[in-house]
């Protein structure tokens, strides 16, 4: 699997990609097709697994969406004609649809889970090691490496909060019938509530009333998928600036080396993190402009413009919080550098203090005890790295 | 107030104007004048209230932000030399945009509580009220308008949580001194962390560690905001779709006029709100590509795209919240035609019902006794309706 | 080849995909080496084809993009060190990625003349047909279809004014060297502008200046693709609501089926084109914004953003343009529809007329002549036909 | 006139505001009302100025545009019931819209004429002052200061071909009636071709086809602003880098200041423009989608969202293209800084040259002939500038 157009998209393996969600369809279909002969409708037949190319391309066009030709491949495969009885097409696709995000989502969470780790201890050993805060590109005061880490960290832990708000808020299940009444799951004679619940809980879902126009389950997760990447973005554009040879202060452990340069070292991990994050608040604006043009009961274009754009989403996020996490793990820190440059900057870097002092009235040769002037630095680091450490 | 371009602005009032802001950031120099003073710092000096007419555009365009601007005329106009002192432009601006904001989700919060009543009322009332569901525009089975009803309610009740959760995590001060390290707060010997909790209380904000460039505060009311325009959008479209003259079923209480057919009874608020949500998608998604691309320990851009993009999506949403709820509180509903359309459709909404009677081998003839075939359409409806009486 | 997540996506073939990638970057560098050869630099080789996984994902990852791996690939395959001397990465990317879109435009712009033509006739065709014009959603005026068509058809003629302009401007080589300096050609004692013009001819492109940061050939490409697809998408609009069964003036040739509801005749190409034009917009974006954000002489990750959002908006389009083309050309139109519309909404569509006679103060028994009130219908049925056929 | 929200707004002054719609709007009924009057329909009536507080905004938001109460305003003020009679709102509002953007537009390239003249002047001057190029933010090859003028000119360039496009396509007058047939203008026994044709030069735009709901005029007038806030971004991000303190090889003429640190220069205008090129790709995919959602004779709020859309883009390209020119007017260049990176980078920035040199098997001593390695920098910067000089 490659993908010549974003490099590094192998990092997202088999997420998000036809089979992923070939794969899911036929669990749910499978998880169905259990609920029904639990009910003592249809017997305990086994689907296959379907391979994407075993269904034509044409057809899937010519309903729109690809769980009718599925459903028909896999009642002929199985012979059993209970398959998807009771369910519509968005109720397959949007449940697959939730379990790939999911799995992506996780993917993600135990990636950032390992920059937080390393960004705590950047923050931790790094919290004394003075560097020039810039403000407007411009040296502004002195700051520590250990609180620019803090911040990053910072960014991080927003966005896995955001990542652990969607657990806590629950991936639903979506089982709504032909227009979100259940009708013919009623019509079955299955308990609607029951039946939910039970397919739910075979795909380790949460039970949830259908969702087929109320589109806030996926721009949940695709708002919480963008504070991934525009904390992996902002984090990239300090390592970028910072290992520009002027400063130097930064470097990527493996620099990626040039066609025409061979001693070049790019930071190439920091260049493909911010090519995601520019990439990244355009697809989830698809996505919010999906939901906010529903109609009906399901809706003629919003629903299929979100398929592509979140496996997109995902597979970039994927891609760009494993670069993350190499990127911070390997890491080159300077102090020296760092250091020389604060002593370059001295009379940038004081002069608020000395604005204080003189607001103060006080003896301008007392500032030589002030000479790192760091204000809430450390205390500033030790909550954040407090705040990594607080979860379980 | 008015505002040719945007129709319904003066909805919004003086919320996220100018003078909001201004008197935001006057208000958060007092309550820091007001910790200087308490720490014996400054005298106990009262800041007058400022118009925007009162400080130079030249001037506030020359340093980029309007806070040097305003704090020394407010050092002028009081006399009071300490205004100011410990904080930066961001410090002040940031917070400012917190208060303005907060009131404007306060504003479109009490807009939804109102919809959200509404619209339970309207569900439970129509919960018998039979219509035809249609999923890509075509005919599809049976629902009723309680349903409908429910699922808008659905959509509120989701963006209403996620207005809920900003306050359950808090509206944050910012307070970080030039570089995000609170050095002139320690220089002037005030106790970082008190400092802060003092300015929070007097602003009734949450404290919280600078934020300078880690922008998920801001990205997250930005998606709040967005997520009641999705839902109000999708409302606004059916609203629309209903109540074109060939289907009838829904119409705004009070139609717009037209400039040349005067007897026309134009969906305005549904166009109006429409709007909105075609347009808060991309202002959300410009907030997060700011949060992406900050750098160093203060961003030179990135910073300053968001204070409009932030104003014009925070009034747009009030103006929306606001138009929304009067279309639903004077919704006309036309049940008569829609058993009328139901009644034409009778064939069509019953070819799942007959596919299922096939499957299950049943004698056709018992399906007048389905004629209403409408699953659990009513257990939906009691469910939304009890969520949106859970909120005390 | 198949895309589960966005059906239709078949019908771009080989457009755009890695291989086409790969095969214009090879084309590239073949046409270079011609160059070299003939300088008497290099020998005559032929390069060899590469399929995608020759080249190992990780390495490309490696170095930020993927013509260092395939360069290496390249002169190991063919024993040839000249391949790729005198060139950058850019300059090969770029090249290619021109190339591509090339093709891909080419694409559009056959089937938008096979849409243009079934547009025009049935602009002719029913340039007498009456039916209800709608606005806001509400009955207005009569007009005809012919004139909607026409409309649709002024939309394509503006997209095909677009891509016909991408032709005028001309599709640039990059050929910049390292830096854009062309240092390494010069050094090679190449004259660059001959050489610049040699390789533009023989990849059938035109001459240009090094365009490494200066991104308008890409966006004028983006921008004239969403043209195409808000064109498509206006047009699939109209399909979707007039084929709605309470309206049913228009209906899709091959209505796609339900996979729960047999006989159910969804609009699935007009619903497939809407989806690409919800989507484009953003893609586009997304492109400006990596134009926006370039800087030194090659960007840190801007340029890296637009490759595959550059894929996704291209092959978006090619299967929106076909689709629309399919669906014009199978479009259904039903004139007795739009007559009885027309006939119930009797009263509304005569009040502009009836206004217009009282301020003229005419005798309303004389309206009976101006029955049709058709206005200049005809006459601009005309113009965008001619307009249609202008085109040599 | 201020907005605080976005610093430097001033500049655009009365440009795209309330008073300027308002103003062109009435010229619009005044022009259409000259048509009736030639025509002996209307007296010659003079229609008085309108200040926006004389429209009540609840009446403008009751019909979802402002021209419904402007013309009650008018026919009152006047006392002539001829006031727009045989126009629709869409018209008079679209056509004012034209009016106000091709202002804006005439603004912009005034000023992009005084920055292609600096630039052009700044590419000649400083044609041999060497510096470093770089990519992925570390040191490549020798480039020119000169060459680097060049490129920003060459984008500016690019965009000027955009704006003057416009020109060239025209400008054009909106006039087809309630619903795009020119129903009630021929009712009244007017040509209608002749009436479009004396509106347009009465106003001196272009004549046109009703272009009510294929919106191709507005997005083209937004692409072209975006390319404008495109390359000014482009070279505003290089002027913020290289003014960097560790850099230094560029500043701006003025720097702003801080409210804390007295003796900061930031990059203000630079910070200021890469601000609207940040925000500018979303305004612009917004009128796309507007364009691409447009549905029947008048869309049910597509249309709605373009105007403050339009209005938010055209004034920020106006603000971002007077704050480039004087960024480049007044931009300081520091020949010695760039000379010293230079000094610094020898190994670094002479690696290509030493392959280049061995792949030739030349003799490495010979290479200090090629001290400078510039490449084809002096022809590339001649072209640049005879572009520039080539327009009248």
């Amino acid at each position: 699997m490659s993908d010549l157009w974003w490099p590094g998209d192998h990092r997202a393996g088999v997420l998000l990609t036809d089979q992923a969600l070939l794969d899911a369809m036929v669990a749910v279909e499978q998880a169905w097709l259990d609920v029904l002969a639990e009910a003592g409708l249809a017997a305990g037949t086994q689907l296959p697994a379907v391979a994407p190319d075993a269904l034509d391309p044409a057809a899937i066009e010519s309903t729109g969406n690809p769980v009718p030709t599925l459903v028909a491949h896999l009642r002929e495969a199985s012979g059993e004609t209970w398959v998807h009885r009771g369910l519509t097409s968005q109720d397959v696709l949007d449940t697959a649809l939730v379990v790939c995000l999911r799995d992506a989502v996780a993917r993600v969470r135990g990636d950032l889970d390992r920059a937080v780790r390393r960004l705590a201890g950047l923050a931790r050993e790094h919290a004394a090691t003075p560097m020039v805060a810039r403000t407007l590109t411009q040296h502004a005061v002195p700051t520590t490496f250990g609180l620019k880490a803090a911040t990053w960290l910072t960014g991080l832990l927003d966005a896995r909060h955001d990542l652990d708000h969607l657990d806590r808020v629950g991936w639903p299940v979506q089982l709504g019938g032909a227009a979100g009444t259940l009708s013919a799951v009623v019509e079955l004679d299955l308990d609607p509530r029951q039946a939910r619940d039970d397919l739910a809980a075979r795909l380790d879902l949460a039970p949830a009333a259908p969702w087929h126009t109320t589109r806030r389950p996926l721009t949940r997760v695709a708002d919480a998928l963008v504070s991934v990447t525009d904390a992996a973005g902002r984090l990239a554009a300090d390592v970028a600036t910072l290992s520009r040879p002027e400063i130097a202060e930064l470097s990527e452990g493996h620099g990626g080396g040039s066609s025409t340069m061979p001693h070049k070292a790019n930071p190439v991990l920091s260049v493909q993190v911010r090519r995601a994050a520019l990439a990244a608040p355009g697809l989830a604006a698809t996505l919010h402009l999906a939901a906010a043009t529903q109609v009906d009961e399901r809706a003629d274009g919003a629903w299929h413009a979100e398929w592509a754009t979140l496996r997109d989403l995902g597979r970039r996020t994927v891609v760009a919080a494993a670069q993350t996490t190499d990127l911070v793990e390997q890491l080159q820190v300077h102090p020296d550098a760092m250091a020389a440059t604060l002593a370059t900057a001295d009379d940038a870097v004081h002069a608020e203090q000395h604005a204080v002092h003189e607001v103060l009235g006080r003896d301008p040769s007392a500032e030589t005890d002030h000479h790192d002037y760091l204000g809430a630095a450390t205390d500033l680091v030790r909550t954040a790295v407090a705040r990594a450490e607080e979860r379980p």
